[in-house]
């Protein structure tokens, strides 16, 4: 399938903060327009049509042939771009002549894979459109500012609102066939929804359009209006999938927002979830905008790691904690840098995976070494080498987990009380931290072991009805 | 889809090493039926109708509704099966009267799952049969007894090799439409293939078992030489899937080699194969008679592991390294019981990965704690810490490879010459066994660090192309 994105327009409530082409607004360290290009492909749409108006030149320019994102681009010019975006589709008419239904997005409009697919997947009518609709009309930020749609929806639940049974009426259609559209535009007083941006469109819509420009409208609004006066715009319900139409610097906070709100995951540990990622997440915002790559983030993490263990070596149990808790904090940075900017890489994840485990060891290695040195007790021999050999298992039986059922383990399904041991990566390395600012060397060790090796038995016991 | 299984018959011939009715005749460890239904399981067949006719009530009693092999069984009585095994099969006709088609197996045939697979996916031509053949005579053990099959690939073979180019037609008749069965018995002198004993027929067989019947033939073959004048029995090719009749004491030591040479695993690494398997293959076919099972044996393998580890640690070095190679080679028994007596499965594999990992690591932790108490070197300190930390990473990056990618991690294929570093487990408890045969903590600690350390930095380099 092949995707239309309109980035003629000229954007000019964004000049304050950016005084570019507005498709090339950095947003996170990537351009408007490439966050489209890379959600487009992982949705797995790869063949682009750019229209280009305001500054056009230098968008293609910055741009080139999309293969730095994975993206195949061309380019279609629209001159008289100021007349309206429906003039912006009309040029890109001849890259979609052979197509039976292409998508329709727009360059400024942040949107996720999750949202395109819903799109794709909505099949327009005969020679028609479906418009990618937000059912949820109070969770957008700027509503004054946002394309409202009323659909046959909200028509039939006034109707059976009437009735006697609305409810149930109201949910049996939002079922039942999927709602056409009615009415669109901004000054809608009655809308049960709002335009997303995305379409799934056929040539219907470029005769709608024509038809339009020949009565002096020019907007995309109009041609699907006519559309929908003929019974042929659909809505697709795009759920709870989030979106953002990023027109104004207001509009960019919520954006920047909505990006770093996706970054902690649900198999996030405790320290994790209530420490680490808070203060990851601003780190991450903040490295975006520079060229580090993800595995540069894994090595240099590493490094920190390997410096802290150099430091509980020596003795410095306090220096080495706090060394080894900022190295934890910094350890969720190259995933959130990864996911941020499209980077993620099956390579990057074995290695980062690989340097965590060895920094694990050596950590244990030095504060083993360094409690013994200091104390001459045997125990720290003994502590340190269970602890060696149990923290590596958290990793492992999640590994094997997801090996053998092709599904991720996560720790809040399917570790029950186990996960309050603090035996995941989080939790261990703020043992260590807690256990080198109180200088219990020994302690430490010992609860390591411990809790590493009663989490991977009880896992062994509770993951068997899981398999 | 459903299967009957024919153990009506008597098996005088294996009555020599075997007084109980043939079907329960154990083959390492499993009734010949049991291995049939489990084979059946394992190619997706759960559904089975057995036959009953000499000894039947005994057999009957022996096998009860099958839950314990997750099969269901139904009974057929067969009064007048000295009459043929075409006799059997129509005692099944009840059972099978409403299915579409049905696999036909023989009780005391040992086959494949990937046998069975091939065959059930061979459509039987309407009213007709499809044979399993194997067109590769030359390795049929008992050829003379074996019941032949000519096909019309024979024929048209014959008549080409007399024109022009033989081998191209030859070929094309190979890959062709599927040869049809031109005649079936033992004491065809032409012929192309042999009769694996495993079926996909449809209710037109026990049409023709009736009317072979009423002329007083009653054997199967009499059933589908019939349909074969017909044009109604086609042969499907079972390829390089083995099979074997486990009719005579002969066949039974063929049956066993066969069993047993499934054992080892292209995944395995060198010592393993060299050394390791030659020692444990024998052992789990001597083990496979008693009810233990594969986790009892992997829990009795980590306690020699543990044993070996506290012989390293009170300096006892060389007493620990061979008790480590026994454990070792121990190690690959669980598996094999496990495969030969069909009882896989994924909490197994979990168990014994994670005791593995917990043995190496009391291992090492042994040996260096001993190697520092007779040495007072802080290097024992450093490189048993480095090969704590190093040995793991082996199986992570496997485990992680076959989570990330679906696909088993083939160290033939992926490790290139790191295969030769001897750092997976069956590599590292080898140079254990040396190491402390020879005295030499230190050293074997130092090549242990370096080895898996060194292979883990390979694989992640050499890896990157395979994701």
């Amino acid at each position: 399938m092949r995707a239309v994105v309109l980035a003629a327009g000229e954007g000019r409530r964004l000049r304050s903060v950016h005084p570019g082409p507005k498709p090339l607004f950095p947003l996170l360290g990537l351009p408007l327009i490439v966050r489209t290009f890379c959600t487009l492909r992982e949705a797995g749409i790869t063949d682009i049509v750019v229209v280009l108006g305001h500054r056009g030149d230098e968008v293609r320019e910055a741009l080139g042939d999309g293969a730095r994102w994975g993206v195949r681009l061309t380019y279609a010019e629209c001159p008289d771009w100021e007349k309206g975006n429906g003039a912006s589709v009309l040029a890109a008419a001849p890259h979609v002549a052979g197509e039976r239904s292409w998508l329709l997005l727009m360059a400024d409009h942040l949107v996720t894979p999750e949202l395109v697919k819903r799109v794709a997947e909505c099949a327009p009518p005969e020679g028609g459109v479906a418009v990618g609709v937000d059912f949820n009309p109070g969770r957008v930020p700027d509503l004054d500012e946002a394309t409202k749609v009323q659909t046959d929806r909200l028509a039939s639940y006034a109707e059976t609102a009437a009735a006697a049974a609305p409810a149930a009426n109201a949910v049996a259609t939002a079922r039942g066939v999927r709602p056409a559209v009615v009415a669109i535009g901004k000054d809608l007083t009655a809308f049960d929804g709002v335009d997303c941006g995305v379409f799934h469109a056929t040539g219907g819509l470029l005769d709608a359009l024509r038809e339009c420009a020949a009565e002096g409208r020019h907007t995309l609004s109009d041609g699907v209006r006519r559309l929908a006066a003929a019974g042929r715009a659909l809505a697709c319900d795009i759920g709870d999938a989030r979106w953002c139409d990023v027109d104004d610097p207001a509009a960019v906070r919520y954006a920047r927002r909505m990006l770093l709100e996706q970054l902690p995951t649900p198999r996030d540990g405790l320290v994790s979830r209530h420490l680490n990622r808070k203060l990851s997440v601003p780190i991450s915002a903040f490295l975006a905008r520079f060229a580090v790559t993800p595995n540069q983030l894994s090595f240099a993490t590493f490094l920190l790691t390997a410096l802290a263990a150099g430091l509980f070596a020596v003795g410095a149990f306090a220096a080495g904690g706090v060394v080894a808790q900022v190295a934890s904090v910094l350890d969720g940075v190259d995933g959130e840098i990864a996911r941020l900017k499209f980077l993620r890489s099956r390579f990057g994840e074995l290695f980062d995976a690989i340097l965590d485990r060895i920094g694990d060891g050596l950590l244990l290695a030095g504060l083993t070494y360094g409690t013994y040195a200091a104390t001459e007790s045997r125990w720290a021999l003994l502590f340190g080498a269970l602890a060696l050999i149990g923290s590596p298992l958290s990793m492992m039986i999640k590994d094997r987990y997801r090996a053998m059922t092709g599904d991720l383990y996560r720790p809040d399904v399917h570790d029950g009380w186990v996960r309050y041991l603090l035996a995941n990566r989080d939790g261990r390395m703020f043992v260590l931290f807690v256990g080198g600012v109180f200088e219990l060397g020994l302690a430490t060790l010992a609860v390591l072991a411990l809790t590493s090796l009663t989490q991977a038995v009880v896992r062994l016991i509770r993951i068997r009805k899981f398999l």
